[in-house]
């Protein structure tokens, strides 16, 4: 069985395998005619081309946090330089996920719709089978990535057993490893902000001169930005949408091996299993291995039957695939967690002391995990959805006004942010209640397991929605538009419960790796009734409603240089608006590349730099309140402008069939209709750009707090202390008559149960204090524990307890 | 100086003696020809009809909260009875201070106009003298008030002189205090929430019937919503304005107190002064009393000379009086300070143990608390401001239509949290920093000391407004309306100025309210790793944005009725629209006021019942953590709200003057002014209804957690740990050789030096557990001190301490 962790890359290395053969089939599919095969490669053209200037940005970007993790790996003992290593992998395997999606999602939007050409059927096989490739690409790159790091490292550091400092030995592993998530979460914060701007800009660019000023339809092929809006849709909705996936995925199971860890540590410094010893550790690595399994079962079950199917059909197809593989997972961790858990465990709870958890426990927390991804899709399409109250309440504020539409909306955002809430709230709860912060990390995983199915439903609304765009653009029949009207509608719907996932996600994800830091840093809490710790946590809460304004203006600024650019065009280049003389798609797709890309440096910085500042100015205790009120905050905010900017879009698309405003059918081109149309505009940038953008800056927050944790613990002076505070040693003895040493009233003897003896003690020079030391060695395969009585002021103390070692 | 106590009610009584001679001299006054007076008289009993309807359910809601009150005091040993007669004084007392603020705006109002037929120095001496009768008002009841129930309190309780038990003693008095603060609040909840959604409500349906469907002008008196819209201007920006700052300004003093007398308990439960040893208590006291001189001295400053003078003139003048009485007020504290507090006081600092505090770092305290008094409204100009960077930036959206003048709307005001939040963050931090949470008490109350000068300024704004608008429905010459509108102009920015200053004053006192429910409870801190803290730091967010989304919709489904009366009047009074029918003024002041008062039920409820929820499902340490996520959400959504709604109004206006726009002048009427428009109604509601309500939300929130606190602290078992975890008893002997008792490592020694013992142990009942008391009583005028060691389990040990009382 200690082989098992083999298993993993196997499994990562099988999504990709399938991927690959799925990937192929879609391209032997066929691409229609000479026409669409045109508008197909201007589209894929924009997106390289979007790639391209990415990646010349992102090099300069790794390279400069590259050094900058060198600095914290020369500055921190334990943090190898390993880390930059696994910063640049992390960050080369999330553009590679990218790559994949953007191109598979350029290549199934025109063979859907030549599919639609002979049947429904088929045409959603083909533009499903397209987001399954991006979602196995996701994860099984994911999986593959970490794991095999992972199995590295272990081998690097630990000889790939369980060693006598083995929870020390293994947090240095996982420090290295948290690179990979940091360069993951870096890609996102490119793809997710970056992207977030780009597709806004260059959809107002292309209708503020194309539609307005030239007079010529959405879409025309002589619009020089019109290409550029189509690889928007891709850029926001694929790429971004991927990498934020990626970036969750990875820091769940990061997080939870990082509070494996200290599971371990907790039941006394080693446990006995037929997996190296490192069982909990493991645990999440393989829920998410065989998630990748369980999302390809899932998938077989996605198919419609007739050609006439309606909407409700192809969501029942879908939700049947989506609950398939959510189940199957559920099973699996019973039986998984059985297996690689041992039976008790012993969990040091704050405040509460070592209790006992069963690992039965766990699995509660699993299934409390896929409860909240299964309910945080039904509120999100609740308060979204065509046909719901709440959007019909806003369709009806229409008839009195674009006002009355924006208070409608922005008050139907703001009280959606009420269920989600409670759901985290009780999450959080449950989950810690059941196994501790160990608990929250399952949950998070269990949830994130099935990301590649997820990935697949979500990626496939963006290509559907081209395949429509490419049918219109080509003048196919209706009934092909029909069929693609179908799939998009129902990918309005997915998308709109894709946002609500990758919200979820990103706040368990969050918590974890909050957790992940306390561990790391050592300090034992926060509390929020140190005055530092508290202006800390208004600081926090505070960003993503900076943040999110700084991106909404980003998408004006963006699009005024569009505006720009495609006014030269149709001046400059002879013969644009006949049709003769070629539109230089390449140049818009790279202006609002570029300007997407400058436009998030400031928020990017403020992610980034923010918590570094506050850590260091501030200490660890004030960073982790930081670390709350962002999570807090933006978690808020992310629900508040995801709702509020989905319900006005669906509040526009019910003119479409048209609605009943008092006793009247009202349609498209109405006044109700107008002021829909500029509710949705103020909904664009809430629910396309500064909205999922709030995912990346909790989460990349929570990482950057868990990379410098370390270095923090050392200019704090404390491994178990934060804000330099005095320390009281207590030497007493307890009711069975056995010392204890305490520390602030922590008992730290289980500390001292290992070779590297550490008392921690930042009491004032001069200071007498007194302490007892107990450690165990392991001599000649037998435990030798010895116990020291020490006096003195904290230098002396130190200095024997060195001179112990 | 043992008698400096009853100077306190001594300076609230002259406030209240100038207030009535000002009031008179207001009073005889011209009041203008008999349109004038109509006119006058109609607003002025529909102000009045206003708050008769108020007080039928405020007397409902008294009686319920107090018999809520009287279960509590019963459940609790140390929370008196007499909490229900100062809940019941309190909400009088705020009712009263409404009472006369809505009697002298509808007095001063037209005789504004008035004054304005002759010169601008004699209109703005009656609307200024009208606001400071407000604002003396409200200062004098609330300093009357509170000092002269402390003063009884402390005879009845406690002799007037400092006890034995002093601090145990005080904390009683205190408690029964807060139902004082709670009371003041209360009607805030009314007057703000209520006012809030009753000012709009009736601006809305009186424009919807009376301007678009009667065709009417707006101010028509032929219309029946006219008075109820008039009315409402008062009912929120004075009555409102007037309540919610009474309650910070009860809410700071106290808060300060209860921290004050646990200075007195870490200086070792008493200390020596001139004062009957309660100088720590009495401070915060003494700074609202004085303040009240300091602001009437700056009342002297504001005068303007030239009958042509002109906005900046006007402005200057107001700002001489305002920071005239806060230098005084910085001034006065300096001698204060050295005069009351002792010149070295001890203080315990959570984690760092007790350090040493001069007076002057209590001075410095309140230098921070001015400051941030002063910024908040810099920078509340600066992003409200006519001609501001900020909203020239929403005029020039407004060229392109209603969505990009939202979007710049809401972006304004998301990034204009930016400041505020780092100014208070730093004022959290700097105060403590320099005298513990105390100092952050004393800067609240330092800040809060000029209230009347502030709401001078403040109910000096809609007094102008309402003079303009008599002025132009009696069809006065325009140069009357020039002046009036000058005035009008000014109060506009200080409107806005206001709303910062209620913010800040919010902030603060929530803050000070926040540590003083943490010394209530006796929990040793609020510690968000904790998975069910960490919960309901997440549901504490949520709440402002549930509550703000409630209040938004309550103004919609209430201007609807609105109309419906309105339509119905129309159509049933005969001769009403030739004027020869009086419309029923009443009827429609009726329904706004009850559809107000109705609507605010839901959130009013939550505000009130979340946290007693929190805090008994949960424990004492998640209602703190509830609290600070109420607080730092509900700050953000308050600046965000307020900035953004008076951004959108002003940029409305700014199109009264003409702005620029792409080179040319545009005016009203334009597309770009109809965007601007939109923008501004979205904002109505935002900076008039849902915006101030955060300042109830917050400050109501920490109150009731206050006045609960004691309660948790019984049902949770501990005055000393919260959440029933288990403690563990360490007796163990210090470097001098003296006996320690550390309960979970915190010493408890200074806690026994009291005749009330108490060592509170939640151990699991059958633990042995030991414990050595130290307890000092006076017999006889001398200390004796007793050490008792008791052994045994928890029960066993209880009742050898009971037995020693």
């Amino acid at each position: 069985m200690d082989k098992l962790i083999y298993l993993v890359p196997a499994l990562g290395l099988l999504g990709l395998l399938v991927m690959i053969i799925k990937s192929r089939w879609v391209n032997k599919q066929d691409a229609g005619d000479e026409k669409m095969q045109t508008l197909a490669n201007h589209i894929r053209e924009g997106a390289l081309a979007f790639l391209s200037a990415e990646y010349r940005i992102l090099a300069i970007f790794v390279v400069l946090a590259g050094a900058l993790l060198g600095v914290i790996s020369m500055m921190v003992e334990t943090t190898h330089w390993f880390i930059i290593v696994a910063f640049v992998i992390g960050a080369f395997f999330s553009a590679l996920a990218g790559n994949i999606g953007m191109r598979i999602a350029t290549a199934a939007n025109v063979r859907t719709t030549q599919a639609a050409r002979t049947s429904l059927p088929q045409a959603l096989k083909v533009s499903f089978t397209g987001g399954t490739v991006m979602g196995l690409g996701v994860a099984g790159l994911a999986v593959f990535g970490l794991s095999m790091l992972f199995i590295f490292l272990f081998q690097f550091f630990m000889g790939g057993q369980w060693t006598v400092n083995g929870v020390e030995d293994m947090t240095v592993v996982l420090e290295a490893l948290a690179g990979f998530s940091l360069g993951a979460e870096s890609i996102a914060l490119f793809a997710r902000v970056g992207g977030g701007i780009y597709t806004k800009a260059a959809d107002v660019g292309a209708d503020l001169v194309g539609k307005v000023e030239a007079g010529i339809p959405e879409d025309d092929p002589r619009n020089p930005a019109t290409i550029a809006d189509n690889v928007g849709d891709n850029v926001g909705d694929v790429a971004g949408m991927g990498a934020d996936l990626f970036g969750s995925y990875v820091a769940t199971v990061l997080a939870s091996m990082v509070l494996g860890n200290y599971v371990i540590r907790d039941m006394g410094g080693s446990i006995t299993d037929e997996f190296n010893g490192i069982g909990p550790i493991l645990l999440p690595l393989v829920i998410a291995g065989l998630g990748i399994v369980f999302s390809l079962f899932g998938t077989l079950l996605i198919k419609v039957s007739g050609n006439d199917a309606k909407e409700s059909q192809v969501q029942a197809a879908l939700n049947k695939g989506n609950w398939g593989s959510i189940i199957l997972t559920a099973v699996a961790c019973y039986f998984l967690i059985d297996l690689i858990l041992p039976a008790k465990m012993s969990m040091v709870f704050f405040g509460e002391g070592t209790l006992e958890v069963t690992s039965m426990s766990v699995f509660y927390a699993v299934l409390v995990g896929l409860a909240v991804g299964g309910l945080i899709s039904y509120f999100t399409e609740y308060y979204t959805g065509l046909g719901k109250k709440p959007v019909l309440d806003i369709v009806q504020n229409s008839a009195t006004g674009a006002a009355t539409n924006i208070i409608a909306g922005l008050s139907t955002g703001m009280i959606s942010t009420f269920a989600p809430i409670l759901l985290f709230a009780g999450a959080i709860w449950g989950a810690y209640e059941l196994a501790g912060f160990y608990g929250v990390g399952i949950a998070a995983s269990a949830m994130m397991a099935t990301t590649a199915m997820q990935l697949a439903i979500d990626a496939f609304g963006p290509i559907a929605d081209n395949a429509g765009g490419i049918a219109e653009m080509s003048e196919l029949p209706d009934d092909v538009r029909e069929k693609t009207d179908i799939l998009d509608s129902v990918g309005n719907t997915t998308a709109a419960i894709g946002k609500g996932f990758a919200i979820a996600s990103a706040a368990l994800t969050a918590l974890a790796l909050f957790a992940a830091y306390v561990t790391f840093t050592g300090i034992d809490g926060i509390n929020i009734f140190k005055a530092d710790v508290l202006a800390a946590l208004f600081i926090g809460g505070m960003v993503p409603v900076v943040f999110s304004a700084l991106a909404m203006r980003s998408v004006g600024k963006a699009a005024m240089e569009m505006v720009k650019e495609v006014r030269r065009q149709f001046k400059e280049i002879p013969g644009i608006m006949e049709g003769t003389g070629k539109p230089e798609y390449g140049k818009c797709v790279d202006i609002s590349t570029k300007a997407a890309l400058r436009e998030m440096m400031l928020p990017g910085a403020i992610t980034i730099i923010a918590p570094i500042l506050i850590g260091f100015l501030m200490g660890p205790e004030a960073l982790g309140s930081y670390m709350a009120g962002v999570a807090v905050s933006g978690v808020l905010w992310a629900i508040f402008q995801n709702n509020a900017g989905g319900a006005w879009d669906n509040a526009k698309k019910s003119f479409e069939a048209g609605v009943m405003i008092d006793g009247e059918m009202t349609y498209k081109g109405s006044e109700a209709h107008k002021a829909a149309v500029t509710g949705d505009t103020v909904g664009d940038p809430f629910k396309d750009t500064s909205g999922p953008s709030m995912n990346i800056l909790i989460k990349l927050t929570c990482l950057v707090g868990l990379v410098i944790a370390p270095i923090l613990g050392e200019v704090y002076g404390t491994g178990t202390h934060g804000s330099g505070e005095d320390v009281t040693v207590v030497v007493s003895v307890d009711e069975k008559g056995e010392k204890v040493v305490e520390v602030d009233g922590e008992a730290v003897k289980e500390k001292m149960i290992n070779k590297e003896i550490k008392v921690e003690m930042t009491g004032k020079e001069g200071d007498t204090l007194e302490a007892i030391v107990t450690s165990k060695t392991v001599e000649n395969g037998e435990e030798v524990v010895k116990v020291d009585t020490l006096r003195g002021t904290k230098a002396e103390i130190q200095a024997q307890i060195d001179g112990m070692k």
